[in-house]
């Protein structure tokens, strides 16, 4: 059986910034599961109709269709229990459905207000008006007026991340002495700008920073080799 | 071997609020080891100039002292691996480290706010002008000051809350199934305003309320039946 992605692609075709996409590419990498990618577009609703909603990332694995970051991750525990396991047990599981909603919460509006604009110069060509659209229109505010001032963005992001230091100067990963799933959602925040933004989003002496560096050491460099800007972006 | 815990006290020697206590004493129901307390003001330094330090909760037991209530929960768990565990495994562990880190930096400081004049209202006369000075001197303003409104004092609190609803939908107890080191640490803070505020905190519409319902239940209500105000509190 074949795992198929439907992955977030940018103008330039190998350039996959979806932070919920590199949960799932993390996840399966730390199954060891091999799976092939399909690049997807904010506008190819159709290309995913199949799933009688509109976003990414999904999962095809043969006859199986799964939507929501979440619930892939949730699947491919269950389904391949032998591989590696991204949760250590129910009590794990439902912790690391906290730090979903925190990261959620409190991580990715932070990246993403010192990104937006270096991420809108990402997107595909056709996507580029409905991207401002959807976004504006969650914001309530024009991009340019959503990024503010991006020194201010990034005080706020480091000040953000004050609740996950402790936790990292204390252990290598945020699941612990190895990673699970929780580093992955905390990742994909990272990667997500990574792929798109030449911004230093971290200091190097930050122990957030460390803890990134461990995480694209992963799989022989998996998220490292992605397409996007160097270690220290 | 006895264990006891010095435990924090209001004016009335059994009325119990500290927080950081309250973790403690639900961690050794949860093992289900007895212990004796030993009620402490806060300016009773010399009970526990053992400890070199100036704050409870401190545990003896037998010819064993730890304080600071992380510590505590981690030497119980290893001192009592046969009673039922406060942390399932190490990925558990580390993502409570995040957690108590989230609540003490987004819960506690909310829940004070709202219940700062009545738990000033309720410390020993002895104590007054030491956690006025204290406490005045941690915010840069009066008590008063720091209160604030408290309509706002409380809405602020159900905004920081909602970071753990959605797992409160879907799971039991913040730990998952059954309640874990995670859960206490939550509700530490919900006792603290519980043994000294009749403040409505919780609409009980809340699924953090029902949570909160759930952990007043354990072992036969112990928290419950501590000295302080109604369930709704």
């Amino acid at each position: 059986m074949t795992i198929t992605l439907y992955d977030l692609a940018g103008a330039e075709e190998d350039r996959r910034f979806s932070p919920y996409c590199w949960r799932v590419k993390m996840a399966l990498a730390h199954k060891g599961l091999p799976f092939e990618t399909v690049p997807w577009r904010f506008t190819d609703k159709e290309a995913i109709a199949f799933t009688e909603q509109g976003l990414v990332p999904v999962l095809k694995d043969g006859t199986t269709t799964v939507w929501d970051s979440w619930r892939i991750a949730l699947y491919l525990e269950e389904a391949y229990p032998s591989r590696p396991a991204l949760f250590e047990g129910g009590q794990a599981m439902a912790l690391t459905e906290f730090f979903n909603t925190w990261a959620f919460r409190a991580i990715h509006p932070a990246v993403l207000k010192v990104v937006i604009l270096d991420l809108f110069g990402k997107v595909h060509e056709k996507d580029r008006a409905y991207f401002r659209a959807s976004r504006e229109k969650r914001f309530g505010m024009t991009l340019e007026a959503y990024a503010g001032e991006p020194k201010q963005a990034i005080m706020a992001l480091r000040g953000a991340l004050e609740a996950i230091r402790p936790a990292l100067v204390q252990n290598a990963f945020v699941s612990g002495k190895g990673p699970g799933y929780a580093d992955y959602i905390l990742f994909g925040a990272f990667q997500w700008a990574r792929c798109v933004s030449p911004i230093r989003l971290l200091e190097p002496d930050d122990p957030v920073f460390a803890w990134r560096e461990r995480v694209l050491e992963l799989f022989g460099g998996f998220a490292r080799n992605a397409k996007g800007y160097p270690v220290w972006a």
